[in-house]
């Protein structure tokens, strides 16, 4: 896969306010942690032991929907708030934060949940690092 | 339209940490907003004066996506945590502020802003209503 | 609820390709059945007979996705583009006849796959009618 | 940008009716080309001939909605439904169609344009290509 954000952010035809880089990096580590919580809860339902997952597959949800929102918010400049980046970024780091504990809860037994877990670990310390960088 | 949120919560099997009426309201008021918003952000880019109204445009498109992320994150109860509901109401709230001024700042000059504010306004004080209840 | 569809579909400062009630009656089924899926996948997740739940709540999480993303596409009318419209929304009535049907034959055990049923139901229906209405 | 596509398809528990490696390729389109949309919408919302480009945005805005919802319903397997993929797919494959080509005449005078026109081309294919192998 290669990725068309860092492309994308430097054509974009004003000043950021961030460091693009690191803006970057965070987007795509969203990204990524989105889709793997969108595809880990999808496996914990086809798991034969799916009733001992149900929070895993919550969690999941949750965490896929609101990475997916972060990321499209980090994309846009036009305009730019930094009220609304910060508190969301610190949902998101929270969330994350969640569902890779409750992912690392079942890492052993579960394949999907140990890459998820790293996924999301990965893109909570994007998150507290954008965050960092901010104030 | 006939809200389907109050009768599913109805239906929830099991017990729900919060106020079942209030959560729907909140629910309500974060779909509405979100329409809302996605609407005055076409509406906005149909204007003469589009390039008065980019700062509008980009905060209905956070807007929308924060609200419909947390109907998302409110209307699920399965292995509740109330540290992602309070952090991402938080940041709902902050994004309803910002783009209630926004669109309030356009609101006679053009009707869509002016109705869009209103349902930001709403949809904010539902969250902080919400989150005070959880505390 | 009070639905902002309508009001807001009023101050479009354009004209619109379609008719301007049936546009809002579609989309506010599409949110409604939005909701419902995504309540009806986590009622489902809590059942204790989650296992046999399985086709539903996936099922339920397409539907749901693929709603509000249709919501979102027929609430943008700049740049009108009939194909776009057209395919989504024979796509999202497959979704709603799909998930329909999963969802009514569990109805007469759960009470939200029987609401969610008929939100499908009438979102399939309102798809239909709309799609009718444009050829 | 490491996708965590592949690897989460490696450990989904039950079999799954399509060619894992194409649906991963598929799916890292369809990300990859939502995210140039969102960000190309911005992009444009920030030119000084924002006016002309109205278009462009809101067809951004449509690709990057259904392409993430695409990218959500190709990664579930469980209680797999052919008929939402398919009518799907070929929904999305219209939208990056409409979006190419809207991006692909302003390419010469935006870089981001240029960009996405190329990540909606190589979605549109990875989308036919993915239907082509269903049928």
């Amino acid at each position: 896969m290669t990725s068309t954000t860092m492309p994308m952010l430097d054509t974009y035809p004003q000043s950021i306010n961030l460091d693009r880089r690191r803006l970057a990096a965070t987007i795509d580590a969203l990204i990524a942690c989105s889709e793997a919580c969108t595809a880990c809860a999808d496996a914990c339902l086809s798991e034969g032991m799916v009733a001992e997952l149900t929070k895993c597959i919550r969690t999941n949800m949750d965490c896929a929907d609101i990475c997916a929102t972060t990321a499209r918010v980090l994309s846009r400049h036009t305009g730019y708030d930094a009220n609304i980046s910060r508190t969301l970024l610190d949902a998101c780091a929270m969330a994350c934060k969640s569902c890779g504990d409750e992912c690392a809860s079942h890492a052993e037994a579960h394949e999907h949940c140990r890459i998820c877990a790293e996924s999301c670990r990965a893109c909570e310390q994007a998150c507290r690092d954008l965050l960092a960088s901010m104030s």
